[in-house]
């Protein structure tokens, strides 16, 4: 039998112990990403997988905010955060601390996820809802890596792209 | 440099190929899933990964729906679905059909889904977003899957959870 845990039994972190939890060195980067229910998803995922830091960058909605917090359910309490007002600016404050960044895309040479020799230490860039990351942030990435699908859609929700790739960075790790 | 690719450049399949194709043998429950944002973001990731069928249960919304369609961006007319009155039911199917069920869940007895042995054919059930999959749905299943996490919250987004497990079961396939 399986008895489904309350969630006191889950012994989840309090507020003031993620605060000071060793976080995995991987930074999220929104680059123009519409839905601020996709930006709540993509905190909350962030808190459940221990993420260092999301990068909010240009029309990329910031907390405090109503809709944000619907799916966020608290986790932008958690998870640090930065507001960039232009992609390029945060990508040049990675390069300043020396961390690869990686696209999330699909693009000529990219690596297919499955494939991905991740470093200890990457930000991942999570572009806009039609238009994905723009060219010009992909060409300043160090490289490409992209899910592959088989299906009749062009791509993947970018919440669910972001859930799916955290996890295949931390699944060795978990 | 890594040019993006244009839509007609990622040989997606038409929707007539997408019917011919052989499905991965995997089966997606959603047990009383409310948010009709979830149920189509599921589907879109069912497309993506070429998922054998969705079962509709409960008070979960089912296409042709207007909300659904947002996130599901057309997911709804290439993959296979039923709707079930009671989860209970459907999984009575999946047994009557000797597919292996799993609950997605936190309990006892779970299987982390980084360890997890997947047969090659299963029906993963997804639950409520407040209740999660039902005990009682859970006491019939053949395993539980818990998604490791270590943050302060309960639990991912569904349509997250859903993504992370069906590329779990299929990243060595793809």
């Amino acid at each position: 039998m399986s008895r489904k845990l309350k969630n006191e039994e889950l012994h989840r972190l309090s507020m003031e112990e993620f605060t000071q939890a060793a976080k995995k060195p991987i930074v999220v980067v929104l680059d123009n990403v519409r839905s601020l229910h996709n930006v709540g998803s993509v905190f909350r995922s962030a808190d459940a997988f221990l993420i260092d830091e999301i990068l909010l960058c240009g029309l990329t909605g910031c907390p405090p905010n109503k809709e944000i917090e619907k799916t966020a359910l608290g986790a932008t309490n958690t998870v640090k955060w930065q507001y960039f007002d232009s992609t390029q600016k945060a990508i040049d404050y990675l390069k300043s601390k020396k961390i690869p960044v990686y696209a999330v895309e699909q693009a000529e040479n990219s690596i297919p996820l499955n494939k991905m020799p991740f470093p200890k230490a990457c930000a991942l860039v999570f572009g806009n809802e039609v238009y994905g990351v723009e060219q010009d942030i992909v060409d300043i990435c160090d490289g490409v890596i992209e899910i592959p699908q088989l299906g009749s859609k062009h791509s993947l929700n970018i919440s669910v792209s972001a859930g799916i790739v955290l996890w295949e960075v931390l699944r060795g790790d978990l």
